[in-house]
């Protein structure tokens, strides 16, 4: 048997070395775009808390805490205790465990509308599940979404996730923009976008299309949209729509359900029928889930006949997920929710002070434990406002290039910042006079950017 | 904070009473329909090699491991060392890993068609992901695929998985068949199905629509079938066909790279231009990726403009699955690979002995490490032939509830086994002795099934 030595310490290389080997085996190199970087992607060697030391050695604050997935930053001491102590009992079996019951309860009492929920194993799993679920529920086969909203990478859930002004078409009744080439036209036609937040418009075009919708997707904050919040008018307006015309109110909660402790959705009157969750659920580990309605979610029961809805997953609630996903939860409280937004809230201000000192039109969306950083004077309010050109990109390129290789702290490719609980104080001033650094750095870029 | 105690051994329940609480909160009281199991599932305490122990301190012999996941059974102490000390370094960042890069040209060292490979977080999105770059690099929206064949929960992939006599049609030109209830019908009209290993039919399906198809989606031992190999002359006359009509042959070997060092791809004289990996190579951990022809994954190349195929992932290629699947490959090695077959075959001709014994019309297809038993006298060659029909179905059931309470041994719901290298000839013996107890019980009606 030949073993290679796996632990990477011992012939020790740098970023580029390894990024050499890569580029012959992973298309450009890497394996998520998201980690794609010029001249070269970063290696990490260990990360603890909200610090991760690259193969360099070189010590970062992470602000992105792998894509909002980590609500304790890295290497958790208890999500680690239970994990080492789990994995001892073996990682995934042919049978239930109880850990899966345990955590299912734990998210059932803690998310107001969840009656039953399902596992799966990412948030892309978990919202292709969901739309699935709304199509047996109300055997109808369209969705609705709004344009701009990212919700993984399921081709009916991608439709004008990144429409652009050469091909967004009327704002009245945007196009449903392909995102890869070779999208089938089916998928295209049973997919409608509307304008986010925009009542008049959303419920117009929903209407026209009205006995054939199945669901309507609402992520209450979407990223790609510019970091908004979904007004209470624009939620109950969809939820009245919804009752209204049998359809189904799903919300994707896989990024925002770390805002509030019972997720975004607790700041609404109504509720959503079925919810998808990913990213910290998972304490780190890869993991999705969809709740809500037990009548709605009954189309999965095996127990039932006709099954409307079969749907397996070979991984779906394995105990090592199940294990630290619960532990995440439990010393994510309320205290600690109402904590890290705070520190955020903390993070948000001492950057509009930056923002003044260094007079830049810049302004900042979010909320809870998580924020985004536009390039114009006003927040924007709407994707189309939000929409980054292609000056815009290289600008904020060129700032997170600096903020990583000079100033030592990572974010998110949108400028966005997603908080853990292992951020404190301290970090909080070095983003905020990195930021106020780099704002001087840059101003007449950013200032040409608005005339 | 209220820290609930995680470990399931202070307050021991039964399995009746967890379920009791399950029901309420899971749909039918599961998260995975294949743990079901009349009265109630059964949930495990603990597992270590070819032994799963349940709570109620019964341990049975395991040959489902995780629906043929586990190539190496349960908490196998090299991965356990090499995943603990990554535990202690961070579990994913949003920065790349030289595990990955390591881990992907093993894969692609291995694999004689992989030039290049993608991870993903399991089969399912690998075959979701393969058939969208396959679409995006011939432009083309159709894809081709067995009657009766499973490729994970991508609806374009379940067409057809499960058609029934009600449903399926002429053999000469198969129904395209919703697993799902509300499958759009753009998804039903872009997939086409034909009979697995029945050349003419299959190339007369196929030329019908030859310029829209982007692939021919074949697994090579398709499990839901038969678990019947490709032949030779099927596999050849689809490459052919691929190559004169400028379509992509994708393999998923998500359950079948387990038969053969290199896949069961390196049985045959042509090679596919796709690959779609999961199960094993996760080491136990949540897995998918695919790979192939160098410039078919350049569609995923974020380098390129215009990127052809956006892919993301928060959990892909995690440095926790990679460490676990990289030490599970390095141990199944080419001997490895040829033990496990061995101690397989064995288990087949003793099971074969048993057969002859008890003197029942049942059969066997497989290969490699695993194999299905077949209530009817000769194998079956199509997957009409191997279709179970309610009685079967129901004996089936009574036969593995058998096994499972009496002879405590756990297998695949389609009386399947898919062996590890845990198992050795102590559990064999274990296995063929069961089957002939199990084959003397219920003779009369295995004779009844087959008039």
């Amino acid at each position: 048997m030949l073993i290679k030595e796996s632990d990477s310490m011992v012939q020790k290389r740098t970023n580029e070395e390894i990024y050499k080997q890569a580029v012959n085996i992973l298309p450009g190199g890497v394996s998520r775009n998201t980690v794609y970087r010029k001249p070269n992607p970063n290696y990490v060697a260990s990360a603890s808390g909200c610090y991760v030391k690259d193969i360099d050695g070189i010590e970062r604050i992470d602000f992105a805490n792998n894509m909002a997935a980590l609500i304790h930053g890295h290497a958790y001491p208890p999500i680690v205790d239970a994990v080492t102590k789990q994995l001892q009992k073996g990682t995934a079996y042919t049978l239930a465990t109880e850990i899966e019951v345990e955590y299912a309860q734990l998210l059932c009492d803690r998310i107001e509308s969840f009656e039953k929920i399902r596992f799966t194993n990412s948030g892309t799993e978990a919202v292709m599940a969901m739309i699935k679920a709304s199509r047996a529920f109300t055997g109808r086969s369209k969705i609705a979404k709004a344009e701009g909203a990212y919700h993984g990478t399921y081709d009916f859930a991608e439709v004008s996730q990144f429409a652009e002004p050469e091909d967004w078409g009327d704002i009245n009744k945007p196009n449903s923009v392909p995102l890869a080439k070779g999208t089938p036209q089916g998928v295209l036609n049973d997919v409608i976008i509307f304008p986010y937040n925009d009542i008049e418009r959303t419920l117009a075009i929903l209407d026209e299309q009205k006995d054939q919708i199945a669901c309507v997707l609402i992520d209450p904050i979407p990223h790609r949209v510019g970091l908004l919040r979904g007004t209470s008018e624009f939620i109950e307006a969809l939820y009245k729509w919804t009752r209204k015309n049998r359809a189904l109110l799903v919300f994707d909660e896989v990024v925002t359900f770390r805002t509030n402790f019972g997720g975004t959705q607790a700041d609404f009157k109504v509720k959503p029928d079925l919810t998808a969750l990913g990213k910290i659920i998972g304490g780190g580990f890869p993991v999705g889930a969809f709740g809500g309605r037990a009548d709605v979610m009954k189309v999965l029961d095996p127990t039932t006949f006709p099954l409307l809805f079969p749907h397996s997953g070979t991984f779906s609630a394995n105990p090592i997920t199940m294990t630290a996903g619960k532990v995440a939860m439990e010393y994510f409280d309320e205290i600690a929710v109402l904590k890290i937004n705070a520190m955020t809230l903390n993070a948000i201000s001492q950057i509009e002070e930056s923002i003044k000192l260094a007079d830049v039109p810049v302004s900042i969306t979010g909320a809870g434990s998580m924020f985004r950083i536009h390039f114009r004077e006003t927040p924007p309010t709407t994707y189309r406002e939000a929409y980054q050109n292609k000056g815009t990109k290289q600008l904020i390129n060129e700032i997170l290039d600096y903020l990583f290789f000079k100033e030592n702290i990572m974010m998110i490719n949108t400028c966005a910042c997603m908080f853990s609980t292992a951020i404190t104080q301290k970090e909080v001033d070095r983003l905020s006079a990195a930021f106020l650094n780099v704002f001087r750095l840059v101003k007449l870029k950013i200032d040409k950017l608005n005339p």
